[in-house]
């Protein structure tokens, strides 16, 4: 049962994943989808070691530039910046925006020590360098680091007269007031529109 | 994002695995366990190719016989039979068992013309022909195939004078009366011992 007992145990490094899922995945992948396996096992073996960070946006890619940033048809005049490349993933989902990106390396945090050189901010300035962006969209989290970030780059684009929007805040979409929070509940009234 | 949707995709294939749940694995494999990953793609990649079923028992191994069919120190006059490797796999974690076991090619089905010569029964009659065996334990499921298949090798067995059991039906250990279906208290009734 050697090799068996292994890929159970390998398997729970997934996220959720526990001993019981895996032996089941372990049993179903041997009994009728060995090819597939093996296909996974090669998919997993190349991404984890052909993907890097992009070299202008840092997002996740096998190339020297992303596929979002060699998009031509994509408008270099907005830059929305994230916290991960999952993040970029989540938007490029919504079909909702052409516009390219840029990943922060994590959040301003004085309390970890973690400043503006740690999270990236100084390759960010140079990727402003250019002039071809007129407008930076915050997409963080509503953190207390990520608020604090939000801050900092909004300072940090002052002098470059680049306008600085932010995600609105308020209901999600299929929301039922009754099971949202008091805090989302609060930006939504705050932040109401004319109707 | 080529190698990231292809291994989306490749995770798809292990049961209980959507493409949320596939895409958050990929970027938490992506952001801090590449090793892991690594490791999980190798042991994938030797458990499809390299593991078969045991010349004697049908259970999964890399070897010719199977550690439990090398294993000296097990009784060699219990013989389980069960219907799949994982069933292999729950009895062993139980503890309660020190026999060996036999692992069935599925079950008779007249319907879908799955006969005795399909499931493997020469192949046992073979294993039994050594005389070591004094006792077979049924532990298939308890469909209708499963009962079919039980009543048959009891036929098959009754010339060669081995003493045949199943697994005992009942409740079962922390079950709570109230959710139990009728069908197993019906049977902790009728088999129930005294107290």
């Amino acid at each position: 049962m050697d090799e068996i007992s292994a890929l159970i145990n390998a398997l729970r490094c997934l996220p959720g994943v526990g001993p019981k899922s895996a032996q089941r995945m372990v049993y179903y992948l041997l009994n009728n989808k060995r090819e597939r396996g093996m296909v996974l096992a090669s998919c997993l073996q190349k991404a984890m070691t052909k993907i890097h960070h992009c070299s202008r946006c840092n997002n996740y890619t096998s190339l020297q530039l992303c596929d979002l940033c060699n998009n031509t048809k994509r408008d270099p005049s907005l830059l929305c910046i994230v916290e991960s490349p999952a993040d970029i993933h989540a938007i490029e989902h919504s079909q909702a925006y052409q516009g390219h990106y840029f990943v922060l390396q994590g959040k301003i945090s004085p309390i970890d020590g973690i400043g503006a050189e740690d999270i990236g901010l100084p390759k960010l300035q140079h990727v402003l360098l250019d002039g071809a962006v007129k407008e930076v969209i915050l997409a963080l989290s509503p953190s207390i680091e990520g608020q604090t970030t939000c801050h900092f780059i909004h300072e940090l684009l002052r002098p470059l007269h680049i306008r600085v929007s932010r995600l609105a805040q308020g209901i999600p979409s299929g929301g039922e007031l009754e099971f949202l929070d008091g805090n989302t509940i609060g930006s939504a009234l705050r932040y109401r529109s004319p109707y």
